[in-house]
């Protein structure tokens, strides 16, 4: 399988790169620039050794040659990277969005957020691409300066939204690759205009601490085996 | 101090009573019923042992009474009970708003929400009151019927949100109180506006895995001190 990350060059981008290359997968990282995708790839083999299968190429031809894409880009350029790639996502395929509709993407704050036309940035970004594409939402509220820091176990789970239960349990599976995260099935794609809110919130506690890794644990899950077991 | 618990016959307010007045505190039951509020308040005794102090009275008498006034109702009907209460909230008080705006309360399903003006629930409240109250926001996220179970430690954290960081201070010592809650600054009452909503994201969870129990904590809290330390 071929894991794609469109903004591969960005903090989240970057960070889910690390950790999936790490934990074996092929990434192809995506960028604007098909030279500073080519650099973060070298970059990210620099830091995981030689046998890390990390490549790097245009948005473009990154959301092609993905069998799941993720999309790791900031609202406020979300819309237009979606369109650019559009042509290039094949029916059938996992998009795994990753956005949240932070104010910051309007000149206002991290710790607000606004309300997406279709409800939530995924919704959105699935109201352009075809209609076969599997979209899923996801690492919302995982930091990816967090995700960068390979020697520092993540103590997050991973809210996973999706209509498309089979496409929701792949990408939950790559999220159980990486150490110390989970996933939580968190319902269908419409659970996201939540689940990227909760973006927003974290950014307010660590603003009120004066951290800045705060994260999100579901408890309870004792009883929990698979969604719907 | 005396603490009263608006709505406190239902499944939340029940349960913020018995940890309440388990914790040592006054507790003041209020409900529509003058009757019902003396009964529960009565079988609170019972629950807890003879020294619990737990009185019942309806919803206004106990506003007029409580230095911290918990409301805890169905949004369906949060507005009405705010317009009777509102005469015998004295300014300077704190209400603590625990009402999520499910989509239940139109019909709809538990782990959608519907939109509030003014933007949650705990500000349409605000609204309603004199403008010298303290409103805080809480206990969205914990579920009444653990509360109720006085056995079980509750495996949670309270997202507690207000602009008065006084207030909301002293609503986070009376969640320190009760064992194994902890409390976290938020932010301030417009945070309100994630925080509800997160309510019908844990319900989502619990129907995706066919549990009953899942709660919410926040990870990254080793450096934590008081908040804005």
């Amino acid at each position: 399988m071929d894991i794609s990350v469109i903004g591969g060059t960005g903090e989240e981008g970057f960070g889910l790169t690390l950790r999936l290359a790490r934990a074996g997968q092929h990434v192809i990282i995506g960028s604007r620039s098909e030279e500073k995708g080519a650099a973060t790839a070298q970059k990210a083999v620099e830091i995981l050794g030689g046998d890390a299968r990390v490549d790097g190429t245009t948005n473009e031809l990154a959301a092609e040659r993905g069998d799941v894409i993720f999309v790791t880009v900031p609202y406020a350029g979300q819309a237009d990277i979606y369109r650019a790639i559009k042509a290039h996502v094949a029916p059938g395929k996992i998009v795994v969005d990753c956005t949240s509709p932070l104010a910051t993407a309007v000149g206002g704050r991290a710790w607000h957020v606004i309300r997406p036309w279709h409800g939530s940035a995924a919704e959105a970004a699935k109201a352009i691409l075809d209609p076969g594409v599997k979209m899923v939402a996801a690492f919302h509220t995982v930091s990816g300066e967090q995700l960068q820091d390979l020697e520092r176990p993540m103590d997050s789970d991973v809210f996973v939204c999706g209509t498309d239960k089979e496409a929701k349990a792949a990408v939950g599976k790559l999220v159980d690759l990486i150490p110390d995260l989970r996933w939580v099935d968190a319902g269908d794609l419409t659970q996201a205009r939540i689940a990227e809110t909760m973006t927003a919130l974290l950014i307010s506690v660590n603003r009120a601490y004066k951290i800045h890794d705060a994260g999100f644990r579901v408890t309870g899950r004792q009883a929990w085996g698979r969604p719907g077991a």
